[in-house]
């Protein structure tokens, strides 16, 4: 049984505790909230863990094998590495930390202590994002063309970091699960509508080495909630909704035909092609429970997790490069894409 | 009664053809168009009309006093130029011209001959931009903090233009209708997947003096077709879908209210509002109808076209700077707001 | 070149000029209509046709081969006879007569005269209704279960007719073109809001020979407009909802299983499947077009046309046995679904 | 602080019991439940509670006020006729009983023993539902003209009653709750897929001493999950749709026109209306949440609860003629609805 304990009992962190609760070969051991009604409900649901105010008391205790760290962005670094050098592993909430910099030596301090980091980029683990990625890789779609996606809703405006860094991070780590290619430059645009407040909007453009675009639409001002992804592939497109209940993913076959060897550049050279629609019976299996349960394996066998801390520095420096960009008006942020050596 | 010329019977000369025939105190009197089959087909429908092959003829006809130019983009200035040295009134299919330098030109050659140039801003004259303009100017939706367009579908790649000027012209138009301000910079970014062709693929930013953001995207390699514009303000939020059948502006009673003397910089300053939806009444008249309706009215009193060539211009001008913006990857490029005086 | 001549200019007369003119093989000859002004609208679009005001000079037109009538339902009869005694095929509008006993004296006058009737049961030459007739046909939905439609907006209250033979026709045409079985017995409900007039809502029930259930929503008080259609069959089932642009038709490989020789009858025999859903690509033709091409195909071959009069007899029957029933609020009527030795 | 005990843990029991230990003045003293792997749940979620499978123990429990019923139909007679004799009130989940005969003793019962009985009719508590019956009372929609529900999904096959005392009940409740008057008459229509088993689908209209008509469609075998009525009044009509996040309830600002005097029959008397559409804001509180808060202040004022034992009488009422004319195939029934003296 692996002993797991929880800081920061807000948002978020009960559907951790949660999950983590039903996970076979998983438990419980302790849980730290600052706020005291917070620990309280914590304390309710869970009778027998330790449930304290001291975040160091829970990466102390013996039986605890991983810390999972689900309070604000900046105070992520801060804690995983107390926690690695105590000589546990590590699951914190997205973003992995607030700068690359920090992403590079929690790398290097887990590797030091031999110890496993996993990233709660959760969509990796959900049904709709896996069968996107079978489809991309089994090569349904043929050559991907664009992603775009839109992820907008009149969102809690966070006080510490950007939209990018509270939705766009999402998306981030969706095309690094999904795409082969990493982006090599980064354009952003977006705007603070509150004085004081980080940007509530924005816009970002991701440039390939090769005939791809992606472009992410962020806004926490929006009348409506809308979660919906357009991904054009040569072969096939798909539309990824994710308020849909059950055809979250429909695959499109559609698309265009170019006649290559035309006389005249200006005769239609570019014809259409409109086939059915097909929408896959997805795995309904809760995201947290799989990615859970993929984490237990992991420390059991020493494999590493799906999105390890290197998942976590990729998404991390596209963001920074996309803040950096945003500054100043869409300029052009190159990306060193190589990282660290794995 | 005024007598109207069409040039070009391709895609949308039918529409306005038709639209100009069922407009009072207006007469189609000729048609031109060099493919013989879709003359023809001109020809059946209008049995009275001049149908010619030879747009000079049209120009020259003393019976017609408008001319109607609904060709390719690139022949836009040349046929325009003709008719108004010869005498003639000009409609002009959007966008105006394929430069500013030409737009202006035209400007000129209109005030001297003292002859009314309408561009085809179709989109001004539809019941559901009209309402979006009464509910801006009239205070409903407060201060107004971003629009953002979806124009995507699966259409025609056009050989002589960019998507950008195929599609984002009408949202460029809509805003410059509907927004108090012009824009002051854009960024652009885009890609063309089939070689040797303009952008299929487009994402335009706007920045403002004042806290206010565009942001367009156009797509001709989308599986699905939206039409939906987000109108953000600081009272209420519109939603805007063209392709709904009835209910296309939608109002929501939604946004952030901000507490500013806050002690501390992390408390929830920003709280949330959400009441009522409410989506009134549109006037269903065909959009080309009102607009001819409305020209003629100008011909006859010598009021200006509401879309006349300086809002042609203005869209011609951020077209420019959006593509020149797009070839170097989101560089920021400044616009002169100003305009050739009115 | 078979000559064709239409008996009625209102609503839907001009959708039938129109794709006959189109037909290969056919030519407008005539059009008739009482009212001067829809009179002068055909003349304008269709300057070669002879107008007239009375339909016997239509029907006596040596040109004329085919007279297609698209009067109130109760002109049918007679018109229709005239035009069989006269020696002309007859097209005629849905509902084919206004009541059975009219409907048995038209195929007898055909026969007699070795004339073509075809009904305008529009809807059987619609791509998605062939595409659900070919689903049905090749066994992909199992056994039919049930056939549910939902046929309602704010529409025109009909003076002479009540909402069943308006809008539950449609359905009552796909039901027997697609279905194997015939109905066995109606009950149906339903009420008229405005005093003197016919039933505006109705509610329509058949029961069949086998475990197969079809009801039929129809209303001309309804604040939207809706044209659902759910088809269960024991392995698929299909949503068929003519408002979709594109997805008109979409099959979802969903339902029950059920575990035979159960010992319990409380245990839980009834399982579930949930499959994937597809979305066919559909004929977009017009189906006026398909549905003239195909009549013209008869009367050049002597085949029956698919909607021949004993289809539209058939349909008459029900809507005769619906109206019976509903006037006695849901008593069973009977059908006696042998029909005409055809 | 008032005790409850609930007697069922499967389904519907644990949101029944978490909702009244979050209630104020209300406390969750026992559950009782056959199946030890629910019981075991209840007790790691509670661990204060009794937890026993023996129902008579908790209906006996000194500390328990309040019995809680949730167990299938047939035993809800039986169990609250028991915890009644025992001094105890009770709540009743939907619907009340297997018979009206069953609700007529329970009601004496109740009064004899000075007992307060809530059927648990939660839609009645809905946001939702209180809008739509503030603005039928308020005379918004003007005279109520039909009621129409579709109610369905791929749906457990329940083995001891039919779809319309699953699904329908839900539908009974609103009406008894919106509108003013009660039905007079049923007609039903209905079938069983799986032989041995009740019907799966139904059909059902209600009529009414007015000119309003009421439907509901009911299915167990529907490959889509729909949950959408509409309310058609003289000034103006309702879709409510529960599935929609925000916007359940649209008002439509339409309807016909009637022109009273007119002299010919077959002119156009019927005129339309298309005004604004609105959106209400909806109190978002969890319906089980505002039922037992109402509860509770029901105990202590004595005041009756507004779903009390006579609705639940009512309900069941219309259910048994429905279930009867079903049999039958549509034949009519006629209700008595007089009720008993309250």
């Amino acid at each position: 049984m692996i002993g797991f304990g929880v800081i920061g009992y807000g948002y978020w962190g009960p559907n951790l505790t949660r999950n983590i609760a039903e996970t076979k070969g998983a438990a419980i051991i302790a849980v730290s909230e600052l706020r005291p009604e917070r620990l309280a409900m914590a304390k309710t649901r869970y009778p027998a863990i330790t449930a304290t105010p001291d975040h160091s008391e829970l990466i102390d205790d013996p039986r605890v094998d991983v810390v999972v760290i689900s309070t604000p962005v900046h105070t992520h670094f801060r804690l995983a590495m107390q926690a690695l050098q105590a000589g546990k592993h590590v699951v914190v909430e997205k973003p992995l930390t607030a700068s690359s910099e920090e992403a590079l030596r929690l790398i290097e301090a887990a590797q030091a202590h031999r110890l496993q980091i996993m990233v709660d980029h959760t969509f990796i683990y959900a049904g709709a994002v896996r069968k996107i990625k079978e489809l991309v890789d089994n090569g349904s779609l043929g050559k991907i063309q664009y992603y775009d996606s839109v992820r907008v809703n009149l969102g809690l405006f966070q006080p510490d970091v950007n939209v990018i860094w509270d939705l766009a991070v999402h998306d981030l780590s969706i095309m690094d699960y999904v795409l082969s290619a990493r982006p090599a430059a980064v354009s952003a645009t977006g705007l603070a509508h509150v004085e004081g407040r980080p940007e509530n909007i924005a816009y970002v453009t991701m440039f390939f080495e090769q005939p791809l675009i992606a472009h992410i639409h962020v806004n926490w001002l929006s009348p409506v909630k809308v979660r919906s992804t357009l991904i054009g592939g040569s072969d096939k497109m798909i539309v990824y909704d994710d308020l849909e209940l059950l055809e979250k993913v429909k695959v499109y076959d559609r698309g265009i035909t170019v006649a290559p060897n035309s006389e005249s550049f200006y005769q239609a050279l570019v014809g259409y092609r409109v086939g059915d629609l097909w929408a896959p019976k997805l795995d309904g299996t809760e995201s947290l429970s799989v990615e859970f349960q993929h984490y237990v394996h992991c420390l059991e066998t020493g494999e590493r997790p799906r999105t390890d801390a290197q998942a976590g520095l990729q998404v991390v420096r596209i963001l920074e490069a996309a803040t950096l960009s945003m500054k100043d008006r869409g300029r052009l942020v190159e990306l060193q894409a190589k990282g660290v050596a794995a």
